[in-house]
């Protein structure tokens, strides 16, 4: 089989997230399958390196397909250009690669980062206001900067996941949570081998909480040990969020 | 009278540009103007520096406004305040000043600079997308800033004018014009002592044209004599443009 890797850019403003999924319909994963299906005159499976929820963006998702040496008959330059032709202008693809044959987007990925970005300016920002959540409240960066260094490292995440029926392990490790403001806005950045259902946004609400002051950085440590949704902070709202990018070995 | 000076930032991709006029409905100086309006109790004209077109933004208008001494009970500061509260997303203050008795926006401006974006990255960018001109053909720079060249210093800008009944001097000077490329996208910015009705789209229309080799560089300085619209090259789409600046003594 040949196995192609996918570099995919999208503002997920319009769709109902990355994964075809039973009845969903509009989700990103849909509209590229479709497309490759057109090209290539039958069905491709595309595997994404994790969902994204509905509004969620990405610079750069990666995705692999596979298929049989004797229909793979496009370059990936071709692949690239057939599919930025057909693709409406909210979906770009970066980049197209010939991938070692045991290559798989989501089972090969070692670690991923996501920004969650903020608008905190003294004026709303206009030009990126689709893609910012705007507080208010004027922020504790020293705070929320000391409730980030208690989230980093191996913990059980539960209490930062929205799946009640989670039966997997909820362990993951967040290798580093970075803040940076610029220009008004503050991004928080998230590197981690993994993150549950709505657990990154579920951090930054808990770190917005703390930010605001209505949550004492000292109180993460046991909202971690809780393994408890209710006892964490808001989930923040999709608009804010991008994947970043996903490492492989 | 007291005179107030507003700084206004705009995307103006849902609005009939700057200028209220005869039927023109939905302008942002309509937006303002109600507001101050219901702000003041009673009607207030705004001076804006200049009008921008249809679907045209600014990164920063500059208006003016009076008002009997009598009457004006807000500071600077709850003027902002309260237009920022009443305003869509769309446009913002970005601050408010007490102006000297003489200031008037637009006739007191020496200078003014805007700036038109083009995307030529290799990928079509999706985040700005709202904000840029997509062009598909390679652009030759070097071509450009010749023309660029010819454009500069002061000339008589009737071909760059789509007004015909123009009956007032059609001589400006054009201070500087510089491009610059940076991710894929390139900006063209132009310093003048002022514009008319849709020069600066002209100007940028005929510079693609050079860019993508329809036009000679060598042509601009008949274009320029001439004095003729037709000889000129497209008008390039609004959504591109932003006022970005003016300037006073």
């Amino acid at each position: 089989m040949a196995n192609f890797c996918l570099l995919i850019q999208y503002d997920g403003s319009r769709y109902n997230g990355w994964q075809r999924q039973g009845n969903t319909q509009n989700t990103i994963q849909e509209k590229l399958e479709t497309i490759l299906e057109t090209l290539y005159g039958e069905p491709i499976d595309l595997n994404g390196s994790g969902r994204t929820d509905a509004g969620v963006h990405a610079l750069c998702q990666v995705a692999n397909f596979k298929i049989p040496r004797i229909l793979s008959r496009y370059s990936c330059q071709e692949i690239q250009q057939y599919m930025n032709d057909s693709l409406p202008k909210d979906i770009r693809i970066l980049g197209v690669e010939k991938a070692d044959d045991r290559f798989h987007a989501r089972l090969s990925a070692i670690s991923k980062i996501y920004e969650y970005r903020i608008d905190c300016g003294e004026v709303a920002n206009i030009f990126d206001r689709r893609y910012l959540v705007r507080i208010e409240e004027p922020l504790d960066f020293t705070k929320m900067r000391e409730a980030a260094d208690y989230l980093t490292g191996e913990h059980d995440f539960k209490s930062f996941c929205d799946n009640r029926q989670m039966k997997k392990s909820t362990i993951r490790t967040i290798h580093d949570i970075s803040l940076e403001l610029e220009n008004g806005i503050l991004t928080i950045r998230y590197h981690g081998n993994g993150f549950l259902y709505h657990m990154v946004r579920i951090l930054t609400g808990t770190l917005l909480e703390v930010g605001i002051g209505d949550l004492l950085p000292s109180r993460i440590p046991s909202i971690l040990e809780a393994r408890d949704r209710s006892m964490a902070g808001f989930t923040a709202p999709p608009q804010g969020l991008f994947l970043i990018d996903v490492f492989y070995e």
